[in-house]
């Protein structure tokens, strides 16, 4: 079943509505959702939608929250986002960010106490279309055994650099990856599909490598992407956004996914337009991405979008009938 | 065999006078190599130093060059490292970093036109030391195939992150990864070891996950971490790294290890102390790696350098024989 970008984003602002969500802040959080949709990150968008609407029903996420500067030194900054919608939260720091960056060269926002940013792409895709460089990550529950433990102990931890590329109609270069090989999500897919992993994933129960994903969804060991490496660098992530921040880290968020909340961001941007520029340094990505000879991060997202905008956006029925019911 | 701090050290500034290269800027860069041996990495200490000497001899490197900041805008800065030591090189961009954090809260510094790094940890240690939070990475020659393709055209391009923990005896959190897997010096330690890779590191000739480390020299495909992940990863540290420097990208340095010159790379300085810190920040660190219940990165360093300097480097004779007779 497909829907019109439309259609969905209407859909996400009816329901936010009944919420008390300003109008206005409801139409960018409908956006964002809806363009996770749109760029075939449904797992993040539409499918994910559900569960804002329950947090916020259930008091955990608070509509009428707005971000607040708290501290700030030059071109860093100490946000709190109240527990209010991740998305925007995120939104406007990277929004910050930028703004830091276009005095500073370099700005960095941290943000603390917010909620689930949902897609994180979309904080890269909104610096590359600021023109400038993106780089931001959040912390999660505990949901990953680190390197040399059973049972879940750090977050996945998303990471998302965003290159601009100007003229180039949207062809942005964004990398969006979580610290884990593949997420819980990705896992159900395989095993619905009744397909195995392309490569080992996790553990099963006899702590072996498998490429199972139910036997990985029973033992709860998904593998951190490079084994210790990985694992190190979720740590990284998380210690550094509570230190920026000064909030919650991976440890002290609550282990069950509608209760999590009180996440801690880190959004930095990169503006070089106030540098002396060598002349080479226009055609520096596409020369990068021409010897690369294969497809790079953000390529098929923006082939994505371009089919579902033309074609329409697919979305699993029963989720869509689900929110306009909401 | 073992050796005393001061002996190899000494044993490097001789061999670094008969360059020309200043008795002070002598002394830092073999401090840097020796405290590499001394902290576990010969591979990047000792064992790197007679490439080196012989890359300064043959032209490569120039000991006399300075490096010089050529472009500024608030906490973002552009130096060129006009082929200068690169280790040298490398710690001044972090002293330069830091200092910009001191003022700005957070400092980036890119390093276009620079050599080897040599132990990129040891900036990472730097900043902690000096305090404050490092990030910094570099790109490489083209030694990892992307995902998607079977010759290498991404750099390894390792990433440290450090974490300074004040009033901890040293014991700061310093990661310090490449984007591959194994090394290639990792892969011959356990090949001439007889040992397997304790996970796959890489492709056989028949384009098959193994865990035999000759196979993967033979092929030329060491995996980079997380497959698509690590890869990708690779890929926008580079393309930062050439942007924000206005240097080479990995695509356009040299393959071969001895005329690996023009790198590009990125260093970043995160100064909490002048934001309104939360009084729960001081135990932050301590609290995560508590939970951790792991080891975490750095900690097997420190107690390497204890044991180190009580005991002695250990040393590969043959090579301290010959940095002696240099």
């Amino acid at each position: 079943m497909r829907v019109s970008y439309q259609e969905l984003f209407d859909a996400f602002v009816r329901a936010l509505r009944t919420t008390g969500l300003d109008d206005d802040r409801a139409r960018l959080c409908a956006r964002l959702v809806a363009d996770a949709s749109r760029d075939g990150v449904p797992s993040h968008g539409l499918n994910l939608f559900p569960r804002l609407i329950a947090m916020i029903r259930a008091g955990v996420v608070d509509v009428h929250a707005r971000p607040l500067r708290v501290s700030a030194v030059g071109a860093l900054e100490r946000w709190d986002g109240r527990r209010g919608i991740g998305n925007l939260n995120a939104h406007a720091s990277m929004d910050a960010a930028i703004a830091l960056a276009r005095v500073h060269g370099i700005g960095c926002v941290a943000l603390a106490n917010t909620n689930h940013w949902m897609r994180g792409g979309a904080y890269g895709w909104q610096a590359a279309e600021a023109g400038v460089i993106g780089l931001c990550w959040t912390n999660t529950l505990p949901n990953l055994p680190p390197w040399g433990a059973t049972v879940p102990r750090v977050g996945n931890n998303p990471l998302v650099i965003a290159i601009p590329r100007p003229g180039r109609d949207g062809a942005h270069v964004v990398l969006d990856m979580a610290m884990s090989q593949f997420s819980y999500g990705a896992l159900a897919s395989y095993r619905r599909r009744g397909e195995p992993l392309p490569v080992p994933g996790g553990y099963d129960a006899a702590g072996e490598l498998t490429t199972d994903p139910a036997a990985i969804e029973a033992s709860h060991r998904p593998l951190p992407i490079g084994f210790w490496k990985g694992s190190g660098l979720a740590l990284m992530l998380d210690m550094m956004a509570a230190l920026l921040s000064g909030g919650r880290a991976t440890h002290q968020i609550p282990a069950h996914p509608e209760q999590e909340t009180g996440l801690s961001q880190v959004f930095m941007a990169l503006d070089l337009s106030l540098l002396e520029a060598p002349a080479t340094t226009p055609g520096t990505v596409d020369a990068i991405l021409e010897d690369l000879q294969t497809r790079y991060p953000g390529e098929r997202t923006l082939e994505t979008r371009r089919q579902n905008l033309e074609q329409g956006i697919p979305v699993e029925p029963s989720i869509f009938e689900l929110v306009r019911s909401l």
